[in-house]
């Protein structure tokens, strides 16, 4: 007997989502069937799924049916409920015009989440996605080993540490292996941390960085937007301007994040559709 | 533009595979296209790619063709060419039955590999494939931190060290995040380490136990096929059996294995296939 699902693999800068069409919200997902879905052995494998279900067929998307059409139902790979994922907009953005299933207008393509809607706007290879204004608001430190690095706190809706590297030491030589130490006041709820390297000059845009992140509950990971948008902030900051963009190169790619003069902040790269298919729930659990 | 190959994924006590049908053996598979649809964020993931060729169409299956219709391409994630796989075998196997590309026999379905004519027997949701004859040939010791255990070096076409855990010492307490040390002299190209500890007994096999392994290049893995025909040897072995049968849970699950009255050795265990679709090419390149 099988028991089949639809589903799409893609991946912004390599974080990668198990995509299921669900327009009518009739899939009973639950917390063992997501992570039975992204078990990168056993399953599909994924950072989570992207569920692509009606807004208006869907309780936490209903709200939002007369602007955004879709609903993005974002499940991180362990089976809890994420309220946004930036690579996910951005994925979730492409998979619905591929399937032709959206058309974006003259101001984006508007994506329901449990944070609002957000607007991707489709430009080729890359879609970008609005993101919300970052604030920093503390100096800190991260410590990894015998090296004890100054950042800045900067929250995203979610809190992240930028620390940027100095005096020679190099990215590439970090050891992430094991979390940095924080100061656990400032951030008592975890933190994801970004450090930062100054990269070759790009045309295009006004800042070029190449950064690693430890993110909380995960470790080090190949790509984080939230984190790609924090060290824009400062990149920006830094570089005295109150708008521009930043080339941010992650493990998994690049990614820019702009500061428009509207005082919008986008966050743009390439997503990706690689495999569609159909998976046996039977075999699965 | 999309340039689309079908694929199945399945897996084996957890040791995953991609399928690619190719009857014909017109598919251009480079150790590139293989690293990238291996690859877990960016491609399908697995650990290595199974592609399924008529032997007649392929160099290293013709001389089998007139035995076996079916040829195992075998090649790991990083784009390499490897003789046999147990576990490939056996879910090699569960494609082709479920695929009705393969009827099996009497004496089980026959498969090519480059080791050779495989055989795969199909009992329910079992798959078994009979193994080449364990040769245990010296003692040796493995070490982690401050432990050293004694155990006994086999040979299953590739080399293993087999060490059994006494005086209290836990399976689920060792530290294999990196290789155990051992004789370098003895295993001059490497090892595969297993550690044992006994289990409860089980109705329908003669012994019971449980094991994790260190392999060679790959550092700890969900399961191996030919590791636990190395533990099944050596319980087998200390039971003072010449024939019989062992479970030996692995991380990924239970596989069992048998020594007939006839000398025959086989791997018995699940074989699963989890999902079927298209990859596009061009987005995995």
């Amino acid at each position: 007997m099988m028991v089949g699902v639809f589903f799409t693999k893609g991946h912004g800068t390599s974080n990668d989502f198990v995509i299921l069409p669900d327009p009518d919200g009739e899939l009973d997902l639950t917390p063992a069937l997501v992570a039975a879905l992204c078990d990168r052995r056993r399953g599909i494998g994924g950072d989570g799924v992207l569920r692509v279900v009606r807004s208006a067929k869907h309780p936490a998307g209903a709200g939002h049916a007369a602007e955004a059409e879709w609903f993005m139902d974002y499940w991180n790979s362990d089976g809890s409920i994420a309220e946004m994922c930036g690579n996910g907009v951005r994925v979730f953005a492409r998979y619905l015009i591929a399937n032709d299933l959206a058309t974006p207008g003259p101001a984006g393509l508007p994506v329901a989440t449990r944070a609002g809607v957000m607007t991707a706007v489709v430009e080729g290879e890359t879609i970008r996605v609005r993101m919300s204004t970052p604030r920093t608001y503390a100096g800190s430190t991260a410590t990894i080993g015998a090296l004890t690095i100054p950042g800045l706190a900067v929250d995203c809706g979610n809190p992240h540490l930028v620390c940027g590297l100095h005096d020679g030491v190099q990215l590439a030589g970090l050891d992430l292996t094991t979390a940095p130490l924080v100061d656990k006041a400032l951030f008592s709820s975890g933190v994801n941390v970004e450090f930062v390297e100054a990269a070759e000059d790009l045309p295009g845009v006004d800042k070029h960085v190449r950064m690693r992140v430890h993110e909380r509950g995960s470790g080090e990971t190949m790509s984080c937007g939230t984190g790609a948008l924090a060290v824009g902030a400062v990149a920006l900051r830094e570089a005295g301007l109150t708008s521009g963009s930043v080339a941010v190169d992650v493990l998994g790619g690049r990614l820019v994040i702009t500061c428009d003069e509207s005082g919008a902040w986008w966050l743009a790269g390439p997503a990706v559709l690689v495999a569609s298919g159909e998976t046996d729930l039977v075999a699965l659990s």
